[in-house]
C-alpha cells in the first residue's frame, strides 16, 4: 500500500497518475482494478476525463462493476452521458443499477430520453421501479436529491437486534453512507431518528424507542432544494429525509447532494445578479452561441429600457443647448444612482436568500435605506461640488456662462447626488421584494436592472434639480 | 413522546413553543430540563432568543450544562456574547467548557479579549491548552474550523478491538459525530480512514490496516476555507482530517462548518460583487453608521473615476455643442458598455470561485468573450439603429442638422454601441484575471467597478466613433 497523501497540493494524484493508468489500460488492462484499488472514485473519474473518449468504455469495462458505476457518479455530466449513450442497453443498465438510486435518476435525465428508456427497461424490475419512482420528481426538488437506500426499523426493536440488523446491511453490497438510523411505528410512519454513534452508544437491552430523537427534522418530496439547504443547515444534519403527506419515510438526502445544490443555487444567483439567464453548464463547457443568447436577451431588455434615458434627454434639449454645462455631469450623476441601487440591491438579495430578511421586512429596510440613501448622497454630493470648484478656481474648465454661475452648477450637481443616491437605494433595496411579491424570483433584479431603472429617473431628477435652480 | 414532526414547515416549533417554556421558566424553572429534552438545540436557541436578555442566562441555567452548551452554539452571536459578558468567569467556563472545541474557540473570538482571557483562565487544564491551541489560527483557515474531538486507532488494532473503543468514547460525554476513524502508524502519523460503517462491516478478526482506505484527503491547518470546502465537496466527505506538516492528526472539521463557510464566502461574494465592503453581521443586525461606512468608500472611489467621463465630455465640449444630437445618446451608449461588462464580470468571477475557470485560462476566455461582444454589439447596435430611424421617420425627433444627416448620427451609435460592447465583455472578463494576477481577489471585479471603467473607455469609443464618422 502506498504511503498517506497528506496534501492534496502537494501531489495532484488524478494529474500525475492519469498517464499510467492510461498506459496500463493498454498494455494489461486486467490489472486496472487492482492497482487503481486505493484511489477514489473522484479521482478515478479524472483520470477517465484525461483520456481518448473511446478508451473510456474499455476503462470502465475493467474496472469492478461497483467501482465504474462510482465513477460515472463524478464523471462530468456530458461525457458520462456519451459514454453511455454510445454502449448497448444492456451494458449501461448493468452499469447503472449499480448506482446511488438518486444519481441514477439524475443521470438518466441528461440523457436522450428514448435511450434512457431502453435502459430503464433493461434494468432488474426492483431496481426498474425504485428509478420510475424518482424520476417522477423534479431533479431540484426534495424527491429529486433523494435516494431511497435507508436504514428503518421499528421503534420497539431492541439495540442489540437493530446492530445486528445494521451489520448485514453495512456487508451488504448497498454503499450508502448509513449515518443514521431511523425508527418506524406501527403503521410504517417515521417516528425516530438515531445515529449510528448513538446506537453504539446506547445501553444492551433498551428499545430503540427509549434511545431514539422523536420529532426529527424531516422535509417532503416537493419541497425546493433551497429549503432542504436550510433544514440541512439550521439543524446542521449529515442527512434529512424525505416524508410523505401520510408520514411515510420515502428516501432520505445527504449532506454531499445538498452542497452541490447550494453551490449550484448560488451560481444562479451570481449569474441573474449580472443579468444573464442562468447557464445549466460551466462557463467553458456551454457552447459559444447558447451563451450568446442567454445574454442578448437581458442586454436588449436592458438597451431598449435604457432608451427612455435618451427620451428624457430629448425631453430637455432646449435646455442642455442653452447650458452645456449639465451635459457634461450627465455620465457621472446618472452612474452614482446605478452604483448605489446595486449595492442595496445585492445586499437585499443575499439577505433574502439566506431568508435574514422576509417580505414583511420591506418597511424596516426601508427605513434603513433611506436614511443610508441621504447621508450617502450627501458625501457624494460633496466630493462632486469640490470637483467643480477645485476645476474652476484652478481655472482648468469655465463652468459658467452668460446665463448661470458656475455656482449654480455645482449646486445642481451635489443636490442632484442627494436625490439620486437617495432614489437609488431606495429602488434597489425595494425591487427584490417588489419581485417576490408578484411572484419572481428576487434574485432576478440585477445590477445593471437596477442600473437601467436609476439611470432614467436619475436623469429626471437631474434636470428636475437643474430646472428648479439655474433654469427658471 | 410526541408524534414525529414531518414537515418543518406545518409546525414552526421554536416559535409555537417560545411562550410556554418563557412562562415554565417563570414559574418552575426545574421542569425546563425535562420538558425540553427532546427538542433540538437550534430550537432552543430560537426561544431563547425570543424571551428577555436577562432571562438568558436563567434559561442556560435550567438546563443540563451539555444542553446549556450545545444552545450557546446555535445562539445568535451578538446575543451569546453579551450573555458570556454578563456572567462570572467561572460560570462562563463552565458552560464554555461543554462546547465543541472548534466552536468554544470561534466564541472566545468574538468576546472582549479580557473577558476572553479571564474565561480561559478558568478552564481546566486540558480545556485550556486545548482552547489555546485552536485560538492560534485565523479563525477562517482549516486549523480555525477544526474539531479536536476524533477517532483515532493505530493501524495495527483489530476490527473488535476498535469497535470496543469507539462504544467507550460514544458512551463517554464527548458529543462529536464520530462519522470516520482514522488509522495512524507507529510514529503516530495519519495512515488511513474508515467510515463507522465500514468498521462495521468490517470481517472480525482483521485488523485495520487490512480494512481501512488509505492515502485519505487531508488538509493542512493553514488552508483556507475554500480550499476545505472543495475537498469536502470534490470527495463527497462527511468530515475531513487536518494535519500538520509532520503527518500528524490535528484535528477534523466537519461537513456542517463547511456548510456555514460556503455560506458565509458566498455572502462575501455577492457583497463584493455589489461594491460593497464584507459585512461580518447579517443585513438586518449591522449597525447603521456600519454599513454607512461600507458602502462610502467604494461608492467614493466610483465617482471620483466616473469623474474621468467629465473629463471625457470637457474634451469634446465643442463637438458637442456642434451635434447636440450626440448627447442624446450618451447614457444609452454608455450603459450598455456597462451591462455587458457586468454580466462578463459575474460569469468570470463565479467560474474563478468554482475552480472551473484559473488564471492561465485567461486567453481562452478571452477567445469566447471577444467574439460574443463582436455579435451581442451587432445586436445591440441594429436595435439602437432602428430606434433612431423610427424616431425619424416617425417625425417624433429630428436628429439631423445643417452640418450632418441623422443617418450619421444612427450610424455613429449603432457603431459606438458594437465596440463598446466588446471592450465591456473584454473588459468584464479580463479585470478578475488582472485582480488575481496581482494579488487581489478576483471577486472584486464588481460590477459597478467595470461599469465604471467601461464608462469612461466607453465615452472615448462614442467620441471617437463620431468624430470620424459625423465631425471630421
Amino acid at each position: 500500500m502506498t504511503p498517506a497523501q497528506h496534501n492534496p497540493e502537494e501531489r495532484p494524484l488524478g494529474a500525475l497518475l492519469a498517464p499510467d493508468i492510461i498506459a496500463l489500460l493498454d498494455e494489461s488492462p486486467s490489472l486496472i482494478a487492482a492497482e487503481t484499488e486505493e484511489m477514489h472514485p473522484a479521482d478515478l473519474a479524472d483520470v477517465a476525463e484525461a483520456m481518448p473518449f473511446e478508451q473510456v468504455p474499455v476503462f470502465l469495462a475493467a474496472l469492478p462493476k461497483d467501482r465504474a458505476a462510482q465513477v460515472l457518479e463524478y464523471l462530468d455530466e456530458e461525457l458520462r452521458a456519451e459514454v453511455l449513450e454510445a454502449m448497448t442497453a444492456q451494458q449501461a443498465a448493468a452499469l447503472v443499477t449499480e448506482m446511488n438510486p438518486d444519481e441514477r435518476a439524475d443521470l438518466l435525465e441528461e440523457l436522450d430520453e428514448d435511450k434512457a428508456e431502453e435502459i430503464v427497461e433493461e434494468m432488474p424490475a426492483e431496481t426498474r421501479l425504485e428509478t420510475q419512482q424518482l424520476r417522477r420528481y423534479d431533479p431540484d426538488s426534495a424527491g429529486g436529491l433523494m435516494t431511497t437506500e435507508f436504514v428503518s426499523v421499528e421503534a420497539n426493536t431492541t439495540v442489540e437486534e437493530a446492530l445486528r440488523r445494521v451489520r448485514v446491511i453495512a456487508r451488504s453490497e448497498k454503499r450508502e453512507a448509513m449515518h443514521a438510523i431511523y425508527t418506524t411505528d406501527e403503521g410504517g410512519r417515521l417516528a425516530g431518528v438515531l445515529s449510528l454513534r448513538e446506537l453504539l452508544a446506547a445501553p444492551e437491552g433498551a428499545s430503540l424507542a427509549d434511545v431514539a430523537w422523536t420529532e426529527p427534522q424531516a422535509v417532503s418530496p416537493t419541497a425546493d432544494r433551497e429549503e432542504v439547504a436550510r433544514v440541512i443547515s439550521n439543524y446542521d444534519l449529515v442527512v434529512v429525509p424525505v416524508v410523505s403527506e401520510s408520514g411515510h419515510l420515502m428516501g432520505v438526502i445527504t449532506v454531499d447532494d445538498v452542497i452541490d445544490a447550494i453551490e449550484e443555487e448560488q451560481t444562479e444567483d451570481v449569474q441573474k445578479l449580472g443579468a444573464v439567464q442562468v447557464f445549466d453548464e460551466p462557463y467553458m463547457q456551454i457552447g459559444i452561441f447558447t451563451m450568446m443568447k442567454k445574454r442578448a436577451g437581458w442586454l436588449s431588455i436592458l438597451l431598449v429600457s435604457e432608451m427612455l434615458t435618451t427620451q428624457v434627454m430629448q425631453h430637455f434639449d432646449k435646455e442642455l443647448k442653452a447650458v452645456t454645462a449639465l451635459t457634461l455631469f450627465v455620465p457621472l450623476v446618472v452612474s452614482s444612482g446605478g452604483n448605489s441601487g446595486s449595492q442595496a440591491t445585492s445586499l437585499i438579495t443575499r439577505a433574502m436568500a439566506l431568508r435574514e430578511v422576509t417580505l414583511r421586512d420591506w418597511w424596516r429596510v426601508a427605513g434603513r435605506e433611506f436614511p443610508s440613501g441621504i447621508v450617502l448622497g450627501i458625501i457624494l454630493g460633496v466630493i462632486g461640488m469640490l470637483r467643480i470648484t477645485l476645476w474652476q478656481y484652478m481655472g482648468w474648465y469655465d463652468y459658467g456662462s452668460a446665463q448661470h454661475s458656475w455656482g449654480q452648477v455645482a449646486l445642481t450637481v451635489g443636490c442632484s447626488l442627494v436625490g439620486i443616491v437617495t432614489f437609488g437605494s431606495l429602488a434597489g433595496s425595494m425591487l427584490p421584494f417588489l419581485l417576490r411579491r408578484v411572484g419572481f424570483d428576487p434574485a432576478s433584479a440585477s445590477a445593471p436592472l437596477v442600473a437601467t431603472l436609476v439611470d432614467v429617473t436619475g436623469l429626471s431628477i437631474y434636470f428636475g434639480v437643474a430646472w428648479m435652480l439655474l433654469l427658471r
